[in-house]
């Protein structure tokens, strides 16, 4: 067997250049007075800070931790769709998605982009789908994030089952891209941004599947779950359990042809766990590195977020670490997967 | 080494005879219009009654599994705090806690009271603490359960480390009792009640206190959170790098003098991860029986909520087995382990 490309299906933009977020601020302090600006052509960064910005942080880890190909987003946390209205958002995503866009140019062996949509609380998500077309034509853009909570932990949306998100669905379909379901920050004190709300988002959003028959309405709709899945994985009884009561189908025929888990679980009794409950063929690789948990485990020595040192520890056969590294994201991401053959990889 | 007494730290009333949801429905019925009833005493429930819902659901379950004593309070997703005000609640706790504190005069060798507290959404928890006494005092019951979330999945009220609840630890502290961490009904649609909410709150509870210093005020104050603690133990090695992000102590050190999990997940491997990482003085034996997931899983033929058998598979040592069956319940539940000494156990 061919050794397998490492491809990290969740990768976020989380060190852009400062003028990004210098950007960011200056349209959240004008916010109520948008004439005053900053205007999309203020914010000017070169090829070489975006070179540096990736060659210095992201890059390098790749080589020492070796990956070889990171599909790329907007930071998740600077999303922040709670903020303003939809033009806010609408100009925010363009920028972000843009900047993840050169990135993919200026190292194309190494990064692809995802997109972040311009989603705001209580706005129709169709409004989306102008910046969806545009990042998958465009900019050849593989994947989208999803955010199920656009108020930042209020959970004033309806559920993903909801006709709400239907013309998000109907996009993804007609393009075959999956979304990640990915909140951003939390502003409602109770929930911490990293340590619970992306948590709690995750088992959220398994649940609503759960509950609902939505991949009868859209058989071939595909949702990465984050961050090993939140809870799932360890309360999986719990999980197949409430499916039986509800008289649903076996969890593998009910959501996992069309739910899929990342490995951002940052300890190895974690990795150990998802891919023993977890059929191999629902598990992407994943680091989320740079991103919410960047020390060193003192108890092992490496990163906490180098997740692939776990991948490469746990009792799995050649078979399964080649899908989890690659087969099983070209399978997802198929058109990551076109990119890829067309490059005779 | 003696055989230890099994003492199930999570159990609820959930099987009470049908009057009581009577009650409660009228009660809610006539929310706007108290005066029309019910009265407190048109709720009547003979021993007989009692007796019957209990030794042909828990009791006989428990006989069957092996368990010895049950640490029985009210039907939490039946607490619904978020229903009516304050005196909703406070009528509605004071039945539901006598019915407990019945049933441990009826059957005082395998239940023993912990209590509800009447909470309500925006009210200050002061107000609990009649009722709180009334159960320790008169009721002889062991522990509370606290609600972080009173609105009930609109997450309203201040993190548990906001002197807003300050009150209720005090006379906690005062008095020695644990408390178990436990929403309720969630009347959010986006969150399921026991799919998603219940392990949402047990997240988020932890991270609540990781990011604080709640236990420096309070250094004797003690939290079990259930379910397994939610996400936490699954994803050990990312709370164990945001504390250290953080400044925060080690979580040994930082939160496990004050922070226990019980043993409620339904599967082998959650048990096997959660006895893993969690130093074993931390974990208390439960079960949650007769609760969310009734049934009999099919890989095992066992009951999902059987968790005794997944403890006793567990690698373990007769001593670490001890502590999570019995010894670690007496250190928690102080006044437990007051009155079984008392009785000469």
């Amino acid at each position: 067997m061919r050794k397998p490309l490492i491809i990290d299906c969740h990768g976020h933009y989380t060190t852009a250049p400062k003028a990004l977020e210098n950007w960011r601020n200056a349209q959240v302090a004008n916010l109520n007075t948008p004439e005053l600006g900053p205007r999309v052509s203020d914010l000017k960064i070169s090829d070489d800070e975006l070179r540096e910005s990736i060659e210095a942080n992201q890059l390098r880890l790749m080589k020492e931790r070796g990956s070889d190909l990171t599909i790329f987003s907007p930071r998740a946390s600077f999303m922040a769709h709670h903020i303003g209205n939809f033009e806010t958002s609408a100009t925010w995503a363009a920028i972000c998605n843009e900047l993840c866009y050169r990135v993919s140019q200026l190292f194309p062996d190494n990064f692809i982009g995802a997109a972040m949509l311009p989603q705001s609380p209580g706005v129709d998500p169709a409004t989306c789908i102008p910046e969806l077309e545009r990042c998958v034509k465009e900019y050849g853009m593989v994947g989208i994030n999803l955010n199920p909570d656009p108020s930042g932990g209020h959970w004033t949306s309806p559920p993903l089952s909801d006709r709400h998100w239907y013309p998000i669905y109907e996009k993804m379909v007609e393009y075959d891209i999956p979304a990640m379901i990915h909140v951003s920050t939390s502003c409602n004190p109770c929930f911490h941004t990293t340590g619970a709300h992306y948590l709690n988002a995750d088992t959220t959003a398994f649940m609503q599947c759960l509950t609902s028959d939505l991949f009868k309405d859209f058989p071939t709709l595909k949702f990465l779950i984050p961050h090993g899945g939140g809870a799932v994985p360890y309360h999986w009884g719990r999980f197949r359990g409430l499916a039986q009561e509800m008289k649903k189908p076996l969890l593998e025929e009910h959501l996992l042809n069309n739910i899929f888990f990342d490995t951002c679980v940052y300890h190895q009794p974690g990795i150990d766990l998802l891919t023993k409950v977890i059929p191999t063929k629902n598990v992407l690789f994943a680091s989320e590195m740079i991103g919410a948990v960047r020390g060193i485990d003192p108890e092992t020595g490496h990163y906490y977020d180098d997740t692939r040192r776990y991948i490469q520890a746990a009792a799995l056969s050649d078979e399964d670490r080649f899908q989890i590294f690659e087969g099983n994201a070209r399978r997802v991401f198929t058109r990551l997967d076109a990119a890829l053959t067309r490059k005779g990889q």
